[in-house]
């Protein structure tokens, strides 16, 4: 038998409509490099789904091209990025930002968010002319890499300061669909827009086979975007692949509604470890949950599901991490909460909390 | 009626064979970043075509990524790689592989290939230690932008020069399966391996969605390469999007037929427009025709057909430029082809030629 | 006896008065990084020399990061420089710009200049959005590499296009102070400063121990340019050392003596080379000659003499290039006329023209 | 009066017999770019003081340069440079890594210097392959930003680690002079060689105008080590003006005359700190003092004496950093102890210590 994987939400390939939408337009003779009228659509519906005709709408093959294009094209050469230590950029592609020519200069994150105040303290430190690089954008990933979403207050703050200092605010959206279906969630794809000067909508990671959305507010940097694309080797030929399955994302909010599925098989596998007396390192916001487990319960579980161990604590305790997605399959949750009871349930009768 | 378009060879989505196989592995679990079970398939199959057991494969999104990821893979930041002036790195990748840091040392082409000795020009050209970059790779298409072919000894002459001045040659495989099933080849993908010391096998213009397969013989290379993707941004989290489509590409040989297919189809081309007394500005080798037509004929074929024009002759007559793929279609080229009859036969019957 | 050098024009030290200056100045105490008053001085002298009270002006260490912090501090990454295939960027600097990402696009210059014609064609051949980096900067040299000079007019006309297509205009003066003070000359410091975008003035070669001092136009640019100095590894702590040079050369415009200076004694040997019936390959405009010699006279020249060789000629003659600088001795080029005249002189006797 | 100034040890221009071997040599004509015979000096002698006969030697024009040069002349695309958070690469060079690509990796260090449990925590944060650069050289400075040494202990076990873990240790020797003698110190310039792969001696701050002395052992990187010297722009035209310097600073051991001297001074400063019965935050090793002063004590001494505070600390006491060098005068070291003693001995008498 296969084990079920709670590993990350990348495992499977794609929505089936995403994969029914290639099919139906795939002989359609179409331009090249996102000239398509699939992109064009898919544009459209995004623009309309923001509430905003003229946003300027890019589609990139991933979240590190993402990133890397986006803060390449707004940044002067000795110019910085902050981001959280637990960001993205910081920590997980490879030096990509760096590769660009930037800094990605250190703060500390709370929750996986910058606050104001540490954004403050980043530039506070990066403030010897000429010396020091010059902080010139703020990069916050919403949801973030721990699941975690911003409230309303807290991104007008944000972005208030940055505007005070000069500071790009642009937000990573790899998981941005899950993050404005959290119930923790009070904005809209508007808000986003209307308080971030750059922000992606992720693809990948909801449902497309690939494929992140680049929305830009600066009319100087969105018409040369496209240079920096092709620059950097994430213009795709047939960008119509990326057109098709954003068309299909933003058709009667699909992608919001898989995003939604994410989120309410996190929150059940979540409830039920709280039930059976498990605690949580952090609450679930998304579609990452992070229980409390005992190493026993945890090799156990790895008999039958896939997922990453997080943290080891000092106690002998150990933190693992489960992902939900678009895919994750109802008898799967239900299979695992049968075994956490079976693992626990004992355990805790009585015993534990 | 909507034209039919002879304008390039990524017009079409995927080869039916490659959206059933995205569909049939859809709902598989995998492991990210390539590291599933079928880029190890793809990477089989592809090492079996090679006839190389240890030849060591990528799969990259796209043909700048694929470039400019080799070529950054392999020199140090004062090293320079020589490529024809028709190369693609030369004249169509918007400075991405200066943005890697390197020079694009050009070199005038003949029939868009190199020669030894326009390479050894160039080597001459920049030997000014240390105030010229140092020569350290060639960059060759295969076919190369105009359709040709190298011959076996053609490769194999260049090869040896390469070797004697310590320049590593890297063949850009955009079209390299209408290369190899090109009548005017004389070479196996195993000559390939063996002449070059990087190259890499074109998916997106043969048939796949995207994504292109690098190969790779130094290990030193090998073993560091998927930092350098991850890094600029080609790493996808779902890897399997590409092994899938390359062991689709890969089984009974997919991925030729649907080149001969394209050769077959610009041989029909060609040599209609040959018996109806039309000159062309080079022969068709591969998926590429060059005929030169007078002003008058462009624009009622425009009507019907969409296509490049590639230049403006001196006497007024017109080289345009049509391609076709593994999706052209016959009764479109039949269709052309009576076009083309009605036009220009009336006029070369007697008077022209 | 040591043979004495034409082989260019920094081969001896700085010119006396500056190593006063050094000595003059050596004990007083100084801030770092060009807030010095030395250089407060220079740059007011600078100023007052060009005519322009809010110029900004910055001192570098040498020609090559003169030329590759200007163009990194002005271009976008997608953004190209244009410049002669004789160019110092496009020829002698190792790759310099392209380290810092930006693709250098060659146009054949005539006369070591660059046209309006060359520079359009240019742009017409890198128009094809986004798959070409985007032209943006033209380079050009005064005195050029050749030591040909540009009048007002060449300089006017080149200015009106690349403000007609949005092309920034930046001078290399590595040699601007031979070019100022040559009889081929009709502008001012001023007429630079008001037909170009940027320009430097250069020191290496005109009497100081190293140093070049960049002067900019917008405020936007100079603002941050010493973060692009201080990143590019060319702000020296002790910034004195080129303000105490370039305030002497700019002392009672020592600079423009030492100029005239090296051009009197190139038009010395250029003269003598004509009057003895040798044949130069340009005219001499600075402090460049380039006569063409048999074979045997060179041989027999470069006993006495050090000097390069510039190009064989298809029969058999020999382009030799000599250099004068602010050092020349009048004795020395007193000897080399008279070794001239000794070997060219009875050859040319009644026999060759 | 003018103020004395203890604000940093580059405040003056070079020890006088710097500018008088610069004045002897000045009219001695020479090829350029480091090949002039003062260079070969240079190196013969430095060489001679390091005890070994082969090692490269090469001069450039400053500290940032040394480090940008140094570590991109190393490291491949993917690999980082780890580094103290205080090391002057991290702090104070405007983001000069990262802008030849590379990742700082941030270490926490001790006193200034980097353990090797810092390095080995950073490497194992930085090996998920492939989403992590590659950790491939530490970075160190001797004598520290902050004035410390490293033990011959010490650093044999950081080399140790290095080795290991496959890392390249440089060693940046800004300070390297009054590094090696530190009564702190037990270091030779031959140990120094052997247990680092690439570090430099400053010239910059131990009396000469600029220019420092990267010393190389692995060939390879050596034979190489101009072109990325020309390409970053630090490949100076009158290469002879670091030649001289160095081989002045390097006769009859000049350069380590002029360190003790500092750090004679130094001590002198930091023992009458002591004696007063004021608290320093660091011990002396080299040049710097850090005394802990009231508020009121540091505004007078303001009054006569130029130095940097360095921190606030919590109960309202103020740190302050003197800075001694080759030019500190006896007179102006008395001048402050003397003033010194009138502000705070009163204070102090009975009261403190």
């Amino acid at each position: 038998m296969v084990k079920r994987s709670f590993a990350d939400d990348y495992g499977e390939g794609a929505h089936p409509r995403i994969l029914e939408a290639l099919a139906r337009s795939n002989l359609s003779q179409q331009p090249g490099y996102g000239n398509d009228e699939f992109c064009t659509q898919a544009r459209s519906l995004i623009r309309e789904s923001i509430g905003v005709e003229d946003a300027s709408v890019f589609f990139v093959t991933g979240g590190t091209p993402a990133n890397l294009i986006s803060i390449a094209s707004c940044l002067r050469p000795h110019e910085a990025v902050i981001a959280a230590t637990s960001g993205h950029i910081s920590s997980k592609e490879a030096g990509a930002i760096e590769a660009t020519g930037h800094k990605v200069i250190l703060a500390p994150g709370t929750n996986g968010k910058l606050t104001p105040k540490a954004v403050q303290v980043a530039v506070n430190q990066n403030s010897m002319f000429p010396h020091n690089p010059k902080p010139r954008m703020v990069y916050i990933s919403n949801a973030t890499e721990t699941g975690t979403v911003y409230t309303k207050r807290e991104l007008e703050v944000l972005a208030d300061l940055c505007k005070c200092l000069n500071l790009i605010l642009f937000m990573d959206g790899a998981r941005l669909a899950v993050a404005l279906t959290s119930p923790a969630n009070d904005m809209s794809l508007q808000d986003i827009y209307n308080l971030t000067d750059m922000f992606w909508i992720g693809g990948t990671k909801m449902g497309a086979l690939l494929g992140e959305a680049v929305v830009i507010k600066d009319k100087t940097v969105a018409d040369e975007f496209p240079y920096h694309m092709k620059q950097r080797g994430s213009l795709l030929a047939k960008g119509r692949v990326l057109g098709i399955q954003f068309a299909e994302l933003f058709q009667d909010e699909l992608i919001f509604d898989l995003a939604k599925h994410a989120n309410k098989m996190a929150a059940e596998i979540s409830s039920h470890f709280v039930k059976v007396g498990v605690k949580l390192q952090a609450t679930t916001e998304t579609n990452h949950v992070f229980p409390i487990l005992s190493q026993r319960v945890v090799e156990a579980l790895q008999k039958d599901f896939v997922f990453h161990t997080w943290e080891q604590l000092p106690d002998g305790q150990v933190v693992i991490r489960l992902l939900t997605s678009w895919a994750t399959r109802v008898e799967d949750v239900q299979a695992l909460k049968v075994r956490v009871s079976q693992l626990v349930g004992s355990t805790t009768n009585g015993i534990t909390s």
